[in-house]
């Protein structure tokens, strides 16, 4: 997938008008057209983005200095013209390291430029009720020993991101509101190590960022859906996510599916979350919750359940409810289930897709089933310090 | 309002990243500074915009060729230095041309670059179930009747935007659906006088851009919702409109607020249309429908009448509800209330804004009312014009 040339830094910063801002998005393409089409020659890379080869190999120089491209040797004879040397994204230089905060567990990865994950480390044990001092002292813990194993492998840290199962402010670094971990306005940047550039993102955004970025096929613009405890929903338009003005979009549990439905811990009634939360489903289906609740619905339903597979339709119908009203706002080209949703898909889809056939114009939006699950919000985090790297290569150089 | 200066053309075409593109942009940069700050002196703008003074005379120089730019002549004396001459947005040079096709009139009006309304022309009577050919063949003629005007005062028109209540496809020609005209996949480029640059767009589009760029504070991220005979709804993010895969975006008039409501046209259940539609308002009132609906609905809720207050109570409910869908989805500053709601507003609001408050996240989203009511649409679609041409001045150059 070839970014798009223009696209903002995810900070949402833009590279300046300038002379200088032009090198560093020539940085940028050249970084991109050899991650996406790689290994290339200088001349290649020259034809692709079309500026001179020589103007192109002096870009090549400059990323290769700052360990972010190598050169793979000379490409095999039989051309015409001097051989060139094929050039590749490093797999040494920067990576990307990736945080998740579940209620469950606590996940670390490293990823190289090149996408690949170098180094993983997850501790299982459920978070709820800990102190942020506690919690974010082992991730702390498990960030460091992450680092110095991707270290050992010649990589260097580009940035951290973490991600959480709540509402995070638009500094990227404080959690305003995470119900099912206990915690209201926590700065996570005071508590976690300073010696890496930081960001802090809901773990549904990081999901939609993975799936836009490494989903088979994933259009531009898509509403990505997932589930844990609560409902997690995340919009994509244009390639970007929309954050809102609070950092609060895409807050799906929260539609109101039946007005007058049951009271719901957000103070409103009826929303989607108190029909299709994992913990609504297994009331609905009369079993009480457990560790692996999404694993129980599975293994039930499979299992010919009729109890568990009614809850399931009766979710799905929630969805299809809640999904008409947000495929009219946002028209997206598909709507993505992941997570929980994912796994559960099977039984969530014949009325999930009725109703959204019944209510939307047709021809009806599309729904499709991730293939990340619930990788999606690490994998989504440590991508996007890969691709802040790619984006603005000019502003990790020399940091090494 | 000074616009950003790395704004998309509305087209959603970028500029390209070459030295003529720079040139371009910096052209761009000349005319909004001049736009939202003028009358100012070429060094002013160069150190507003961080170019030389020789640089920026170039630019300016070209725009006044092009007659965008104007001089008023010498500053007034007692300044450091050689007196410069004041810049300014012409008043002459090129106009955007708005229409709008409304449900029972016709308006078309020329905005000069300075965004002052020139000419205005509009004609009442019923366009429903008219054909699309006779209704165009007038729009035609009031069209070639403002321009004419226009002309006359020095103008010449940079470019026709049509506004239409229906959904038109992102190719910006296409009535795709106008369910109020019964207009169903309506080519109007074919219809419409080929000797401008068209677009086409939904009314709350245009209604949402004009409170975009005239409206008294608003944000950069809103939600506007209108009504007519139907519920109207734009989204803006960052400043742009949100379009949508298919050009349908913003559609809250067929977002479920009781999912076992109504029937609705849409072939859903309980939409929003069904409970706030001026229609369904007076039949909720135990009215039949009139010319002007918004005028007796008005009248008799200021005469204190309670079946007229109830129904309009209900509405509020419906749309707060659907609303508290649509700002739990895409986060947005404020929602701004157009059209006829705006006028409506005072016996609308306090159940609309009771709704929101008890199921949103605190705090709030904020509501406003809309000053430019019924106008909206049609200014905007001229703005829509004049815009394209302060963010491209090159385009135009020289096609007077």
């Amino acid at each position: 997938m070839t970014a798009p040339l223009h696209e903002a830094h995810p900070s949402g910063r833009r590279l300046p008008d300038t002379q200088q801002g032009m090198r560093r998005r020539n940085l940028a393409r050249v970084m991109h057209t050899v991650s996406a089409e790689g290994p290339l020659s200088r001349a290649a890379v020259a034809s692709r983005i079309g500026l001179t080869r020589a103007a192109v190999s002096t870009l090549v120089d400059e990323l290769i200095r700052s360990g972010l491209l190598e050169e793979l040797g000379p490409e095999r004879p039989g051309r015409v013209g001097r051989p060139g040397s094929a050039l590749a994204v490093s797999g040494r230089g920067p990576a990307g390291i990736g945080a998740e905060i579940g209620v469950g567990h606590l996940a670390v990865c490293a990823v190289d430029l090149r996408g690949d994950i170098r180094v993983r480390a997850v501790r299982h044990g459920a978070n709820r009720g800990r102190s942020p001092e506690s919690v974010t002292g082992e991730l702390t813990e498990l960030v460091r020993q992450v680092v110095a194993d991707a270290e050992r492998e010649g990589l260097w840290p580009a940035g951290l991101a973490v991600a959480v199962p709540g509402l995070v402010a638009r500094d990227a670094r404080t959690v305003v509101r995470a119900p099912n971990l206990d915690w209201h306005g926590i700065d996570l940047g005071a508590l976690l190590p300073g010696e890496l550039p930081l960001t802090v993102d809901n773990e549904a955004n990081f999901g939609a960022l993975a799936e836009l970025w490494l989903g088979d096929g994933t259009p531009q613009d898509f509403l990505h859906v997932s589930a844990e405890i609560g409902i997690g929903g995340a919009v994509v338009v244009d390639g970007r996510l929309l954050r809102g003005t609070r950092g609060f979009a895409g807050e799906l549990g929260h539609v109101p599916v039946r007005p007058e439905g049951p009271e719901c811990v957000c103070g409103g009634r009826g929303c989607l979350e108190q029909y299709a939360g994992e913990d609504a489903v297994l009331r609905a289906a009369g079993l009480e919750p457990v560790e692996d609740r999404v694993g129980l619905l599975a293994g039930r339903a499979a299992a010919d359940d009729e109890a568990v597979r009614r809850a399931l339709r009766g979710a799905g119908t929630a969805l299809g409810i809640a999904l008409t009203g947000a495929v009219n706002l946002i028209d997206p080209e598909t709507v993505v289930l992941g997570g929980a949703l994912a796994r559960l898909a099977p039984w969530l889809l014949p009325s999930l897709e009725g109703e959204l056939r019944r209510r939307t114009t047709r021809p009806a939006c599309a729904v499709t089933v991730s293939r990340l699950g619930p990788e999606g919000p690490l994998l989504g985090a440590a991508h996007s310090v890969v691709r802040g790297v790619l984006d603005d290569p000019a502003a990790v150089a020399g940091r090494s």
